[in-house]
């Protein structure tokens, strides 16, 4: 095989944290070689871009900046940590990739959903073999992202209109794509949704051990 | 009229930058309102993603990773700077913009241009509406610019056989963009290159106030 490569998706407070952490530890307990890791960051250059993106004046960037900063973060975690590992044959797991750039990029200006697809084929073009959008009622989800007292208070502060906006889209994007994207119910126990990932990537690393 | 937006190119050392500056001085004496800029950086965002590309080791970041964090660097420039002083009816003359990019980027590695072109295209969109090329042959152009011993080392240490195929390339965009590049002839002294640059900056000032 050539790796695998596994993003968790879903909006703030759905869990997908957890349960990516959740994965990655299972996997290792299977044996197999891990990666986990989480966007925007997960490089050394890729999280000096978020620094700077997120830092200071909500204001201080342009939608379309921003855009631009966070795919070069992405292009720059690709190259330097994902890639790699998946030509090393280990197991990739990204908590938010893409798709998160889809909605939170594409659904905050509406008209930048093209611009977001133009400069995902342009300069990045992979996409994960299989996400889990972790699927919440953004009431719950915001509740318990409040409770965690999260630093990304900038993503966090959406509000309740925007985050079942933001549900939606990515509800869209699973039928969009749904030869990758599984849409798993976030509101069961954790044990319970880890249970159903688990199940579903072990058949994903099955698949792709026997297609090498 | 809605402002006139100058651009100075060159290889490093044709004196471009001291161009500008005798232009905007000239121009400002003239009467015009005149804001002087450069690139990268310009704005205060886009100097803030000029230094986290010119600092550290000089592979810390990949070819297209530094061409996406320069293009959100020049929308930045563009949205907080260069519209606005357009708009409000001003001269903008800035040393380097998007034809560097081309050159430089497009250059380094050849498969980019057409990345190149095409972010441009997607994000920018923008041409100056007159730019001087201050041309010169590179050994003279690189012994000036290692006299000046200025700071942009990773550019200025490319060496002589790059720098004779980016005034290649120049020479190039001047024709494909024969309607706003002009050729100047760099290795005459200041006085007269500035004498030149003035008279075809006043022609187009004339034009673009005889246009409002």
């Amino acid at each position: 095989m050539a790796g695998l490569f596994i993003s968790f998706e879903g909006i703030d407070g759905s869990g997908k944290s957890t349960q990516a952490k959740q994965l990655a530890r299972a996997l290792e307990q299977a044996g197999h070689e891990v990666v986990l890791t989480r966007e925007p960051g997960g490089s050394q250059g890729a999280e000096e871009i978020r620094s700077l993106v997120l830092e200071g004046d909500p204001d201080r960037w342009s939608a379309e900046t921003e855009l631009l900063l966070f795919t070069a973060a992405r292009r720059d975690h690709l190259e330097r940590l994902i890639h790699p590992a998946l030509a090393a044959d280990k197991i990739v797991i990204c908590d938010r990739f893409a798709d998160s750039t889809r909605i939170y990029q594409g659904t905050r200006s509406g008209d930048l959903r093209n611009m977001v697809d133009q400069l995902h084929d342009l300069v990045i073009g992979r996409e994960p073999d299989l996400t889990f959008l972790i699927d919440m009622d953004p009431d719950t989800g915001l509740s318990r992202a409040k409770g965690r007292g999260g630093t990304e208070e900038r993503f966090e502060d959406f509000g309740a209109d925007l985050q079942h906006k933001m549900r939606a889209g990515f509800l869209e994007l699973a039928q969009q794509f749904s030869d990758r994207i599984r849409v798993i119910d976030g509101t069961r126990d954790i044990d319970t949704v880890a249970a159903d990932v688990l199940r579903i990537a072990r058949e994903a690393v099955g698949v792709a051990k026997s297609d090498a």
